[in-house]
């Protein structure tokens, strides 16, 4: 038993096509028993990318069980949760069931609950079950298995937190500690979907370090998340603009900011066709911090180029060192965010 | 005659979706009379970007012909180059037949000679008759019209460069003077896809920046194209490797920094599936500057969170101020790069 040691990247476990990582591989392994640098997790619940759930439920016209169908059929094809037509995945928590001899566990042990900080597009994953899929917010409890490679990050879940709070904020923690090294004091930072998830917690960021000085503004389609956004007061503007465009994101960027538009632009929307709202809402010499997976590459390429637009444009990295420390703690200190968190995602 | 203005970006040539800007939109109007804001080409060539070139050919079975009609089929259904599976474009030259009297003419002349600085994803385009397909560059003789609007940049041709080479240069002059501003002295860069267009005009930079300390290598699998850049002795080191296998890439470029990686790498290929090795090849706190169109926003924002990778990566937005004449200089500059450029481009 666990006798063969695994690439740290997990390229042992693609089936197809060969020779590339887990991530843009079309089928994993997950069936075969656990390699010696890798770490199995009874699985027990998904949070579901917020773009692909989107995604799921309008190919199946809002139909739960339809959806649940729709997640096991992807996982059964490829070996992981990973939406064909939005390229996104989620993340996962559950308990180590199993720890290989030779996987870096850093104190980590047998029956330590877990979130995965990889996206499921790369997690070796097979599902037994779906028990439960809440269709507000894309969690799915379910009875399954993953594993988890020498090089993946992950975090052992707080005691003093709800597990789905935990869960729903480490699915977007790449978003605040990102925008916690790019805002600086004094700027202007536009946020484009700002009541969601990623979007919340990139506006306390930028709140807290543009500080009095600076210009943060929420914009949001959702008019009952706008109005949570001035609840918590973390913006200095919250409009309700449709993000997908973007003449009217332009112009009201331009009202709010005398003309002088955003030194950065953080877009956190869940649906596509946002990129050249991102790009016009940013200044020339600005920065757009593309979180939101439904980004298309050649969109914001050639959108720019077109506009003649010298904007800095940055693929949303889900990893930064300690950003879910910086996540979870940003919670804590912020207790009326917390409880929006808990609204929404406590189980 | 002329009365009509029309939006500075061209919104009023949109005919699907509504609401979003040409460079995204499925169909331009390609047929309606000049606005007062416009400017009338008689298109003389098309060069096709690189990426949709190669996937063109391939699902053409290389057969010119069909190539031929792929390309007349897709302006004639979208009313622009705009390839539906890459979603990548190119650029155009031809003559100004046509000034609208609101035109930010900038001097420019009818009779000039000029290359559209914006993709041809979001320029209007009427093609009259296809003359010749070059198989080997992507470059196509047509006889046709497009329509610049106002916020679109261009360049007049220099007298001094055969038009087929200045074509060739500007379709990528954003990767030069991008890496301009991204390379620093005494910078290990990494170049994949070292030697095509943007390859070599992008090594040529980091060369003159990073300089005698820092330390330039060159990726490419043509090994032809290898001897190339070993003659034009524009890098330290020159390696054939696959840009689609990461761990040969990053096995490769371990070896040749004594496992530093690169501060820099800079992703010039033409063909998909390299998001990790751009990543594996870059050490942590290092940027990924991706210039191909054939990168997926997932693929890179998920891989690089996936092997636990603090890089930061960057969209190759297609304009800079100022990037038409520092590529054409760097041409007259280096004369045995440009004779590169005119033994593959010349007409
Ligand atoms: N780069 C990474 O590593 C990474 C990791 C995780 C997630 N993501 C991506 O990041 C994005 C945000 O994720 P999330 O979990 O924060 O999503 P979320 O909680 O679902 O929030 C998305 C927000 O955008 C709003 N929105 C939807 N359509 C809009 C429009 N047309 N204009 C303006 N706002 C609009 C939504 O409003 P409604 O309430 O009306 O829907 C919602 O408030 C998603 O695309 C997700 O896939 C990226
Ligand atoms: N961001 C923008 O605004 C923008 C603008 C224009 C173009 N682009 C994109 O930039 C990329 C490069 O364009 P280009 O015009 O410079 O292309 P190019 O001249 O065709 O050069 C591409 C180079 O990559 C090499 N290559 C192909 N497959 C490879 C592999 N598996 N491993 C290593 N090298 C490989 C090619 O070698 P072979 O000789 O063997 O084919 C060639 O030398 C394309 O994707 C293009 O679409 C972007």
């Amino acid at each position: 038993m666990q006798q063969r040691k695994g690439d740290p990247f997990g390229t042992h476990r693609v089936i197809e096509p060969e020779g590339v990582l887990p991530q843009p591989a079309l089928r994993l392994d997950s069936v075969s028993p656990l390699y010696a640098n890798e770490c199995l997790i009874d699985v027990e619940r998904l949070n579901i990318d917020s773009a692909s759930f989107v995604q799921i439920k309008e190919a199946c016209e809002h139909d739960v069980d339809r959806v649940k169908e729709m997640i096991i059929k992807i996982i059964t094809d490829r070996g992981k949760m990973h939406n064909p037509v939005t390229g996104s995945g989620g993340m996962l928590i559950g308990r180590v069931s199993q720890i290989g001899i030779e996987f870096p566990a850093n104190g980590l042990q047998v029956g330590d609950q877990v979130a995965t900080l990889v996206s499921l597009t790369l997690t070796p994953l097979l599902v037994e079950e779906i028990q439960h899929v809440n269709m507000n917010n894309g969690q799915i409890s379910i009875k399954g298995k993953a594993m988890l490679f020498a090089s993946c990050p992950f975090a052992i879940l707080p005691d003093d937190l709800p597990e789905s709070v935990s869960l729903a904020a480490l699915d977007v923690c790449g978003a605040p500690a990102q925008v916690a090294r790019l805002v600086k004091p004094d700027d202007t930072v536009v946020v484009l979907g700002a009541g969601g998830k990623s979007g919340l917690l990139s506006l306390a960021v930028a709140w807290q370090v543009a500080g009095e000085q600076g210009k943060v503004i929420a914009i949001e389609s959702n008019p009952a998340a706008c109005e949570v956004i001035r609840e918590l007061g973390i913006a200095h503007e919250v409009q309700s603009v449709n993000a997908k465009q973007p003449l009217a994101v332009k112009g009201m960027v331009e009202v709010l900011t005398a003309g002088e538009l955003a030194d950065i632009t953080v877009n956190c929307v869940n649906v596509p066709d946002t990129e050249l709202s991102s790009i016009l809402a940013t200044r020339d010499g600005g920065t757009v911090y593309y979180f939101s997976t439904a980004v298309k590459f050649t969109a914001a390429a050639l959108g720019a180029e077109g506009a003649g637009k010298d904007v800095q444009m940055m693929i949303g990295n889900g990893y930064t060192p300690g950003h879910a420390e910086l996540t979870l703690q940003l919670l804590r200190d912020q207790p009326a965010l917390k409880d929006i968190f808990y609204q929404r995602y406590q189980a």
